[in-house]
């Protein structure tokens, strides 16, 4: 018990302006944003997700506290069902609350929403990993306390989470009551009508087991369907005066140690509680071998003390944030935004072989807390790059679930194996097919994601194992699904693409391009690893025939436009009537029915322009900026998945401030609440889309099958731009200003180097020290392609912010 | 009480080969095919109607007893819901069953399940419009009784059924007891998986009001959602040897008359049953009120007599069929089928302007009662010619609608009116829209509904009120939902033709074609009725806009394969592998997704061949034959709507015995289950296609905008084919023999006439007499067109029946 008490640290206050960009600031202003507040507060480890409460519990927006992979499981019911149709879907449910501490001051409770409110502020610290709270509440019969508190889900012990909490009187001696729960079944708000909102299942832990020793104690509780158990132990550390006498008891669904008494001027009461969890399959672990566990994993943490658990937090983050970092100088809000952002994908990616990251991490219970296409689309080609280890081991959870895949896919009379569109132990939880079962280019992206990783890598023993059976498995799936023309083209019948404002389209070109990688990228890895190969029953003809579909993928063109098109006939279609659409008809999908969105041109999301970022090799410049700016005109940006491809392309382009604009709104979209979303959960994929914006967009990276390459070119806000990315063992720093371009090894030896390209010419860039290039002019691309109107991304490049 | 009793009228038993052909008989060799013969046995007057159950109840299938429009209201509930998806669905719920005659007999009750079943017969008598009953039955302790009962649902009396029940002795005294009860929330089972049943409500009524009087009595229920409100009475007349004392037992849900005696050898129980039946909404008539009207009709019905209702059943039969029968020489069992379709669909169409006619009509609560496009696609365009005020009535029930057509499209951002795809009460109640909103052809098929309908009547009064408002609405809903391309056609994109095996398709020829008629069919009864089409807002202009979309209307041809494409691209679409799917994967539905069925080369149901029945003059005789080759090859018949449109154009491209054997299929689709769905109701769609295929398929009748022609052509298997038609007041009579075609007017004065034609050449036909002409030769159309692998309909014209 050497642990620093709160008030002995310095007081969070307002920092230097360099601090400040380190953290994220919510105060009493921020009150009525309760659920984005939790979401953007949300601790995580990728295993442990607590999100961002209140300590007294209330008021709240939705409470969560989140394990991954642990959910319930409940039946779809459809009015007209159909063959395959899924029958039931796993939603992620809150496990036990351990992070509640309630205090009556003088018999009042504390409630934000009462009495007065001197302060009240939260900081979110990016570099320490904590969330720090400091409110001065004056009750409404006018004693007067101040209430600090450090949360932290630890970086360094997969199971624990903890917080210390600390009341003291203001001015005269005040009568408080503390009371610490641990709380199963907590209630939770209603179901939103939004379909993109969470199902809530009410009550769904039954008791099991608890204990209680001391002021400690473990309750143990099982779902009701999905054959899940969850231990949750609590130790409690408490520096109270004299004459506090605790008292601890414990119910099926709460265990709660009780403090009260009489805090005199200057005195203070501090309470730290160490909680930890563990979930299994029910017939894994018995429930009393499940509470020893927890109650061991809660104990070794109080023993190691908080101050270490801080002290691991700031360590582990210290070594993420080496590589991870981004500095933007030029826009304070947004080198913030981007810190934030990257904090979240660095939290999220932290789970190991076991599990994956959900849409929204840890952070909320939006989509159900399923996986989705997020995570191999948008989240891991940027862990591929700050923590090669977190994209394996999201690639290995996919591998683990092959089998449900190859049953799908055989269910769906499909070859190889189909993977679920959204789904949190593998099989398929989408109840609307067009959008979920057609959405094949899943398998794609995950096929994508696996070459991205070995050729950032080199990691040829991932490839011949999990790599290679991941890849042939999902080349089958497309030489099964495609049909040869009698003019010898390969198409890609029926199916959905990104853009969800379209559906069961023909020879969607991002999934016919993403099929065709996914194609040739299984057969060179066959032929890099022959006997591998051979024993998934692969053999020269099936790689051939994977070769020659791949070389014949239809790309659906209109030259009268001189555009490709989305899928075939796109650009016949009828145009949207943007004149006749107000702002209050966005979202478009909450205002208008499928039958109107799906036969017209109108994109939700990035779709054409997202084939472009992921394969830029398959399109011209002129291509490209024809393209870009067609369906620029037609994206409403409905989708936050929508603003970083756009972003991407339209540096490419040339259009930098527009690029910088849509940059903008994808690192904001949860720290802005833009899509009035983010109390559902952070969305992992706009976070990591700013990222790609950032370095793909600006920085002109391309990483086009293990080569890579920068173009950069800087938009007139961004002064400097420096970031890092793992490349075969080495981490390669980038400074990019508006004169010049840096390429650098800081921790190389001299000797080694990798080779990249800026602008087209090839560069060794070793430990000896860095590389220098000038930045070339951009070209005029001429004016900037109008967006829909009204649906042009908030101007922040004119300064106007 | 003057009636015969049952006992003193000729035995039913086996008649002469000419009363077999008006006969449906059901045995005891049929006791496991329950729910099919509770179907088949269905009676009904359009608005009140009884399934065919056993007198005693049970066993049962499915018991029901159906008031037009009498329904629960019930949530949708979706995975994944959607802008505009239905949140309620109507669904028929069963009205108190005035039907049951319980019997015990010494104690044992009467149950064809137990003891031994000496004689087991119920028969449909399709002139007579009643089902008898006769069963000699030995309870399982060895006593014998005779049971024989007669019932209807009255086509004089709108709200009445009846049933003359009675029980003898076989031999020596037995003692029985008998309960004839009016039963409400009656257990029905449990719902099937399959999608196309219906959805069950467990004890839908609560009851609001009893009462009972001497033997009889009435119930009043109402529903827990519709706000709906039921009243039935029954009127009970009992000859009953001395000793019988009657017994009345009225609670909330149950009313019943008790007979409890002993018969001696040579004595009967003789009971009547009077029941009358009327739904309103709850804020109509109160509980009182309606109960006082049914006690009302019940004792008019028994006061007049069950044998002056029989009377009039057969009046009104005797009128209907002067017109309606169908002599069909040279296949006796098919003689018999197309008097039963055409039976069920005089029964169905009685419903008046009210009401209108579902795809089930009454007699069973498959697709949850609801109408579809199957009664203006099928039904009516047979009630059209047969008894054309029916088929105004649907029409009128159609117009009385418009608001909530009105409201729909305006949900949908659509211009005009779109009806919904499936509805008890005008409100879309389709649970998945690909297959339900996207199918917009609905509302060219009621348009098209009305355009035959006065051309066949010249209604003109019909055509400037409710027909024209009813064809502007439609017109508008195509000219606002149509693009215009650049190069000048226009298109309907994203919509779902009548094959379900494909959907959100572009260019639909079907819906396209359709479509064009409707928006001329109206632009010319804007022209003949101008003052009616101005007070709906139609100007001149309007007028031209839509003749000149109907001109440009894009139809999808494939030239390299000479075909017209079902929809743009998709004789492009892969093949289904016909060669891997077994015989047990039929119906696909059940066996595939969607995802496979959509995008590929198979057809449910005629869809293009519809097309060409509809539309003939759209297509020249050489297109028809390639194309009917081309479709024939890939469809399915997985729904029982399509043997039919296949039969007419098989005969009218020459293939007689492919038509007749889909003939064949479409007439026997209920009395042999084909579907195995004959259960839940008759598909009241494949009865009138057995007609259509008949006269227009054999009699190449075809109504083209009001030209009325036959190019008759009879397969071998027929020796002679007669049938009549209304046309403009007059029946016209025609007679198909392999030689002549005679053509009559048998109620007209000499100096009236008509117009036909007959292969080409005009004719005028009076009431002077028959005009005969030769029947050409059919050219040989070459061998017939193949089937999909053990899809071709079973044989019947070669004479292996």
């Amino acid at each position: 018990m050497h642990d620093t008490p709160i008030a002995d640290r310095p007081p969070t206050g307002q920092g230097t302006g360099d601090d400040e960009a380190w953290r994220i600031r919510r105060t009493e202003a921020d009150m009525d944003r309760l659920a984005e507040t939790e979401s953007i507060f949300a601790l995580g480890n990728g295993w442990v997700g607590w999100r961002g409460t209140l300590d007294e519990g209330r008021p709240y927006g939705m409470p969560g506290t989140y394990l991954n992979g642990f959910h319930e499981r409940r039946e779809l019911d459809y009015p007209e069902d159909g063959y395959a149709f899924p029958q039931f879907s796993d939603t992620v449910i809150s496990a036990p609350n351990a992070a509640l501490i309630r205090l009556w001051v003088g018999g009042e409770p504390l409630d934000v929403r009462t009495g007065t409110l001197r302060t009240h502020e939260r900081v979110l610290d990016l570099r320490a990993g904590v969330v720090e709270r400091h409110t001065e509440w004056i009750s409404p019969a006018g004693h007067g306390v101040r209430v600090r508190s450090v949360r932290l889900v630890s970086l360094a012990r997969r199971p624990v989470a903890a917080v210390r909490w600390s009341v003291e009187p203001l001015d005269d001696a005040v009568e408080v009551r503390v009371c610490a729960d641990l709380l199963a079944n907590e209630r939770v708000p209603e179901r939103s009508d939004d379909p993109r909102a969470a199902s809530v299942i009410t009550d769904p832990l039954t008791a099991e087991y608890r204990h209680s020793d001391g002021y400690d104690g473990v309750l143990v509780h099982r779902t009701g369907h999905s054959e899940q158990r969850v231990a949750v132990a609590v130790a409690h550390d408490v520096h109270a005066p004299d004459g506090f006498a605790p008292g601890v008891d414990c119910t099926p669904d709460r265990l709660r140690l009780t403090l009260a008494g009489t805090l005199r001027a200057g005195e203070r009461l501090q309470l730290t509680k160490f909680a930890a969890y563990e979930c299994t399959p029910v017939d894994a672990v018995p429930p009393t071998e499940l509470a020893r566990q927890v109650v061991a994993e809660a104990d070794a943490a109080r023993a190691e003390g908080f101050d270490a658990l801080l002290a691991g937090q700031r360590a582990a983050l210290d070594v993420a944030w080496r590589t991870a970092d981004v500095q933007l100088d030029g826009d304070d809000e947004l080198q913030q935004a981007i810190r934030f952002s990257v904090f979240h994908l660095l939290q999220a990616g932290r789970a190991d072989g076991d599990r994956t990251i959900p849409a929204k991490g840890l952070t909320g219970n939006g989509y159900d807390g399923h996986v989705l296409w997020d995570t191999e689309g948008y989240v891991l080609p940027v862990l591929t790059y700050l923590d090669p280890p977190l994209a394996r081991s999201a690639l290995r959870w996919r591998h683990a679930h092959l089998p449900e895949a190859r049953e799908r896919a055989a269910e769906l009379r499909l070859t190889g194996a189909s993977f679920p569109w959204r789904t949190l132990g593998g099989r398929e939880c989408s109840g609307y097919w067009p959008a979920g079962t057609a959405g094949l280019h899943l398998n794609a992206d995950v096929a994508d994601a696996v070459l991205r990783y070995v050729g950032a890598t080199g990691d040829e023993e991932f490839l011949a194992g999990a790599g290679l059976e991941l890849l042939v498995e999902t080349a089958r799936l497309w030489h099964g699904f495609g049909h040869w023309s009698d003019t010898g083209t390969f198409h890609l019948h029926g199916v959905t693409g990104p853009d969800e404002y379209s559906a069961l389209a023909d020879d969607n070109l991002f999934t016919n391009l993403m099929a065709r990688r996914n194609l040739r990228g299984a057969a060179d890895a066959a032929e890099r690893h022959p006997e591998a190969a051979a024993r998934l029953g692969v053999d020269p003809a099936e790689v051939s025939a994977w070769r020659a579909a791949a070389d014949a993928v239809f790309i659906p063109y209109d030259r009268k436009r001189g555009v490709h098109q989305q899928s075939a006939g796109f650009t016949e279609q009828p145009e949207w009537d943007f004149a006749d659409t107000s702002d209050d008809d966005y979202p478009l999908l909450l205002h208008f029915p499928y039958l109107e969105l799906y036969r017209k041109q109108v994109v939700k999301q990035a779709d054409l322009v997202l084939a472009m970022q992921r394969c830029p090799g398959e399109f011209t410049a002129d291509e490209k900026a024809r393209n870009f700016a067609y369906y620029e005109a037609r994206t409403v940006r409905d989708s936050s998945l929508s603003a970083s491809p756009q972003a991407v392309l339209a540096a490419e382009v040339g259009h930098l401030d527009l690029a910088y604009d849509l940059f903008a709104e994808s690192v904001l979209q949860d720290l802005a609440d833009l899509g009035d979303k983010t109390g559902d959960g952070l969305h992992l994929a706009s976070l990591a889309g700013a990222w790609l914006a950032l370095v793909q967009g600006f920085g002109g990276m391309r990483d086009d099958r293990g080569v890579l390459s920068f173009d950069p070119r800087l938009p007139a806000a961004i002064d400097q731009l420096a970031f890092s990315l793992r490349w075969h063992g080495h981490r390669l720093r980038v400074t990019l200003t508006s004169g010049e371009a840096r390429y650098e090894l800081p921790d190389a030896d001299p000797e080694t180097g990798v080779e990249v390209w800026h602008h087209g010419e090839p560069l060794r860039v070793t430990g000896a020290g860095p590389v220098t290039r000038p930045m070339p002019e951009v070209p005029d691309p001429g004016p900037e392609p109008p967006s829909p109107p009204g649906r042009r991304p908030a101007r922040r490049s004119a300064g106007d912010r």
